[in-house]
């Protein structure tokens, strides 16, 4: 049985694994062995989001699939040409049940895409190397994003302005203000898509490793490398005007 | 004129974008604008990797498709299953010409890529924001590889072992020497495809924001906010016997 969830992302039918966790009323954080098991506003799966291997690392979590979005700013989207398939690496924005791209009128990828043929979305966070005693239990530690939808072209140029500013504070939270806004030329050479999500999974991976009970006895370290996209020192460009500071935004480390 | 280069990735036709530079016999970098162009071994592109927009941002060079593809540890994948796309991350290895994928014998993704359907494998590595004073110029410093073709599975449990030690010093060089070998069940569990590229192309941009020229006398701050993956300080496991250190392997920090 299928149905909509009110307050998901537009159209999505948010599925959880058939092989999984039931539906409850509200989110729900539990531990199992060492994998945080997410369940909530999940229904049942479909085919192409069904999480076969380790299903208790995935979700279908409305809150948790928009918690990894929000802390990447880089998606990998797929789509074909001719049966190839494409993946092109992108930036992207949120506005609630909303994810936008953008890039050049000319990009290759937005012309596909417009044309609403079937894509992927998808958004992986690195969290750290998972170090096991054996080869077979080195893992890593991760959380991703897998949205399947489609995706159409931004005509009106406030609209078009308006998702910019949405993918721009995705990034950077506080630039838009400072900068200046995009001409109708500029407006006219960038195509803005907007990506309707019709089904999303996120997958996690956390915790130490978890090795055969009989190699806990080996004397072979073992443990978490954790891992994190930092940001380092700014570095002004050579023309800023002086008495020009350095934003507050872009002085945060970390991301 | 198509043909294939002799120390290239085996199988590939490295060519360059129609738009842009002509062969030339080793490796040159030149800088136009601020964007590091490489040129060498290349040659004429065809329709699907021609790098179509900002060509001088694209690269069909064999030693800087590899530097990335080294520097990275983390690829998406996107192939078909009933035309749909899907982009999965997944860890990979690189030995020479030859790139390798492994996981559970029942994933979905090696389980359809090793039929030999199309594919795509890319890997982006993000080195920054690039914060311009018009919100039309902001971009991201990256370097990116997109590798189209095949892949097949490995059987030979020797040549599995080996490529898995491929993927584990491609990630983290000096850890297979330390771990417990993968028994003859653990083999038979694991999948092991080696992917075939046919053809690959790398994107770089790099360098301060380039502004329109009459906004360089705005006063906004304009720059680069530096990024990278970082390793953070290992936590060890639990049960790790006493006596047992961490290794130097996993102390260094950086990737």
């Amino acid at each position: 049985m299928e149905k909509p969830i009110g307050d998901g992302i537009r159209g999505v039918f948010l599925r959880h694994p058939a092989v999984s966790l039931g539906p409850t009323s509200r989110l729900q954080l539990e531990t199992k062995s060492n994998y945080y098991i997410y369940s909530g506003e999940t229904m049942k799966g479909t085919e192409r989001t069904q999480l076969r291997r380790l299903p208790n690392r995935g979700s279908h979590d409305i809150e948790t699939i928009h918690g990894i979005l929000d802390q990447a700013f880089l998606a990998h989207v797929g789509f074909n040409v001719n049966g190839q398939p494409f993946v092109i690496p992108t930036l992207f924005g949120r506005d609630g049940e909303k994810l936008y791209l953008h890039g050049s009128a000319a990009s290759r990828m937005l012309r596909e895409l417009e044309t609403g043929v079937p894509a992927c979305l998808t958004v992986t966070l690195v969290d750290g190397l998972v170090l096991a005693r054996s080869a077979f239990h080195h893992s890593m530690n991760y959380r991703s994003v897998v949205a399947f939808g489609t995706a159409r072209k931004i005509d009106d140029p406030e609209k078009k302005a308006t998702a910019l500013r949405v993918i721009s504070e995705h990034l950077l939270e506080g630039r838009w203000a400072d900068v200046r806004e995009p001409s109708e030329k500029e407006l006219k050479a960038t195509a803005v898509l907007e990506f309707t999500v019709d089904e999303a999974s996120a997958k996690i991976r956390t915790g130490p490793p978890l090795d055969d009970e009989e190699d806990y006895d080996l004397p072979i370290w073992a443990g978490i490398v954790p891992m994190q996209l930092t940001r380092g020192t700014p570095v002004s460009d050579s023309r800023v005007k002086p008495g020009v500071e350095v934003p507050r935004y872009v002085r945060g480390s970390g991301i």
